[in-house]
């Protein structure tokens, strides 16, 4: 099974890459869809669902008494248990044949499927102006708030990350291969990283 | 004029990757040669230069005195010429046509050819492996005394891209791609990369 994991900076392009990643290869392709499942799984909003994971672990970490442990809210408890149905679906859709999986820390979760490993960034001008670009319509947000967002994003991520295991999030040791998309088109880097897909799996 | 600049952790293979990508594109293949060509110039042994250059740099930063500034010792002048001449060269060879230069800080010396600098990397053991299969016959270090030469010749290279910039040597960051070499053979690998090359170049 060739499973390839995109983690990616906010506004660096990742998703798109991934998408074009799965379409070349003729991979399955998931992302939005893990959050619609878990959403499903638990009769919750999706909105809900992806606020949970991603943004409320800190305060979410089971705290010990003793030799016993509880949590600090009920929102720990709820994360725990999407977590946990996120870590089963991913674990299924990884086993049903080869895909790219875009964010949700598959490449950790992942980890015994020998997954490739991605991580897709850019600078901060690169990400403002793509994230401006797929904005809708109605949204005329200043500089300083997209950085802001961007930001906060990325540091949600790192945080999901440093919650399943001590590597770090963005940090290359983790990966094997960085894609730096700094003024580069994703329609033309696809192709590209395909071939590296490609070339990975059937050297390995 | 395409430049692909090669920096690499010590083990990475990162060399071998360079020569390799020359080869495949057609272009001019700079590495030791660099070293041979400052020797030349100053009639110094390259041994000599070779040390000066990647190790002696925290020793030999100029220090100013009030409005004047002179130099820590006299290694630290010839440092500065050595470094001149480097600087010189690889802008030489970088002019002359399209080419990979493995190391030399060329990705920082070279910012205004905008190149595609590459970084090497990979995990301790592939790279003691690597580091093994590629030694003297003569040569028998234990593991721990390899993982201390690694450690203090990428150290040596962090410190010398530190003089000339603020880029962080390794740093994700200032690299178009971060390529992961563990458990993978370089032969196999070089053709993707260079196929990455071919379309970075392209599209730019």
């Amino acid at each position: 099974m060739n499973i390839i994991t995109i983690s990616r900076e906010f506004g660096s392009g990742g998703r798109e890459l991934g998408k074009r990643i799965a379409d070349i290869l003729g991979y399955s392709y998931y992302d939005r869809e893990i959050i619609t499942e878990i959403a499903k799984k638990h009769d919750f909003d999706e909105k809900y669902v992806e606020t949970i994971l991603e943004s409320r672990f800190p305060f979410s970490m089971p705290i010990t008494y003793g030799r016993t442990f509880s949590y600090t809210d009920a929102t720990g408890q709820q994360a725990i248990e999407l977590l946990s149905t996120q870590y089963k679906l991913l674990r299924e859709f990884a086993s049903k044949g080869n895909c790219v999986i875009v964010g949700r820390c598959a490449n950790v979760i992942l980890e015994e499927f020998a997954p490739l490993n991605i991580f897709v960034y850019a600078d901060l001008e690169s990400k403002i102006q793509r994230c401006r670009e797929r904005a809708p319509e109605n949204e005329n947000l200043k500089d300083s708030e997209l950085k802001r967002r961007i930001r906060q994003i990325d540091s949600g991520r790192a945080k999901h990350q440093k919650f399943l295991t001590d590597r770090k999030w963005g940090a290359k040791e983790g990966y094997h291969l960085c894609v730096n998309t700094s003024g580069l088109e994703i329609k033309s880097l696809s192709p590209v990283i395909a071939e590296y897909a490609k070339g990975y799996f059937e050297k390995k």
